[in-house]
């Protein structure tokens, strides 16, 4: 026998599914849902539900959207003639969050690792290509993640678009801001060094 | 503008209200039900909806429940010549795991704290004292919390209840089991020496 009533041992196994919530988060988190209000309980229950509903990818540049093609890729006032390629929807928003880049998206949905049997026809690639039909795109920024799978990507991306006579290029390794040196990885504090500008 | 489509905002505000999760969190839960399936995405709205709407309070123990006298008040295998006085519904749930007691509960919902403004009335003492009516009773265990406003509460409920004639008994404070002597903080190790028995 469940130590929890049976709505509240499904609610607890429920949110219990989602990533990084415990079985204690997660008695936490129903706990103060059924300690709050009705109205508090609906509007998160439809927001999930309409989440779902309508979220979907957009045509163009395959990022999460209400409605396709999506309004990065519609907007007037953004340059089309750079795509910055990521590997899932998370990174549009870290990106658009330092309100620098000015271009286009185009997300993966995944980086090649031949570990996981993930090839290029896995993510996003054809797509990509045929986003460079016509010769509107100047620019392909890889902002894949710097890790193996990462690297392996823009490497794969770098060598397929080069061809096509499109400037491609990779985001800047290096010490992050507001770091220590001394507590800088020495792989990160090698492409530091290697990447090193004139002031 | 947000960095969201519309419904992905929705759904971040809406898990960012809940207890220990802040944005990031937020982003990545929203990002996880999203890519999940319609069902998944369906069954947590619904496991919500139900937990809020069919638990209710036991009207003898104030424990959360699905139908009241609870499962554990009407259960004909507890001891109902004991009840054990907690704070919270969790309380009970971490006394019910350590599968030692077999008496009743009583849930406060809440603990003395005039700083608070939360007095006697605010919280089930009430309740409690009309659960002594009868000769059932023969033993309180006061299972507060080892804090300020739990000891206030344990201390008052003793001082309330022992002109009854029924036994007020308080759960053991001491080293944690499993612990180091070393790190135990020294109002505990003094209540550990305090309270220690012979073996």
């Amino acid at each position: 026998m469940s130590l929890y009533a049976r709505p509240m041992a499904l609610l607890v196994e429920e949110l219990a599914k989602l990533p990084g919530i415990g079985p204690k988060t997660a008695q936490r988190l129903a706990f103060y849902i059924i300690s709050g209000s009705k109205t508090d309980a609906e509007s998160l229950a439809e927001a999930i539900v309409q989440a779902k509903e309508k979220i979907i990818y957009c045509s163009i540049c395959y990022n999460l959207t209400e409605e396709t093609p999506c309004r990065l890729c519609t907007s007037v006032g953004r340059d089309s003639s750079m795509i910055c390629v990521v590997e899932e929807p998370k990174d549009v928003i870290a990106i658009e969050r330092t309100r620098e880049f000015k271009g286009l998206y185009h997300v993966l949905h995944g980086a090649i690792s031949p570990i996981d049997g993930i090839g290029p026809n896995d993510i996003k690639v054809k797509e990509l290509l045929e986003r460079l039909r016509d010769d509107t795109v100047q620019e392909i920024i890889l902002a894949t993640d710097p890790n193996v799978e990462g690297e392996a990507t823009a490497m794969y991306l770098a060598r397929l678009l080069k061809p096509l006579g499109v400037k491609v290029t990779r985001m800047a390794h290096g010490m992050p801001v507001g770091g220590d040196l001394e507590y800088v990885d020495e792989v990160t504090l090698a492409k530091a060094l290697e990447g090193r500008r004139e002031v």
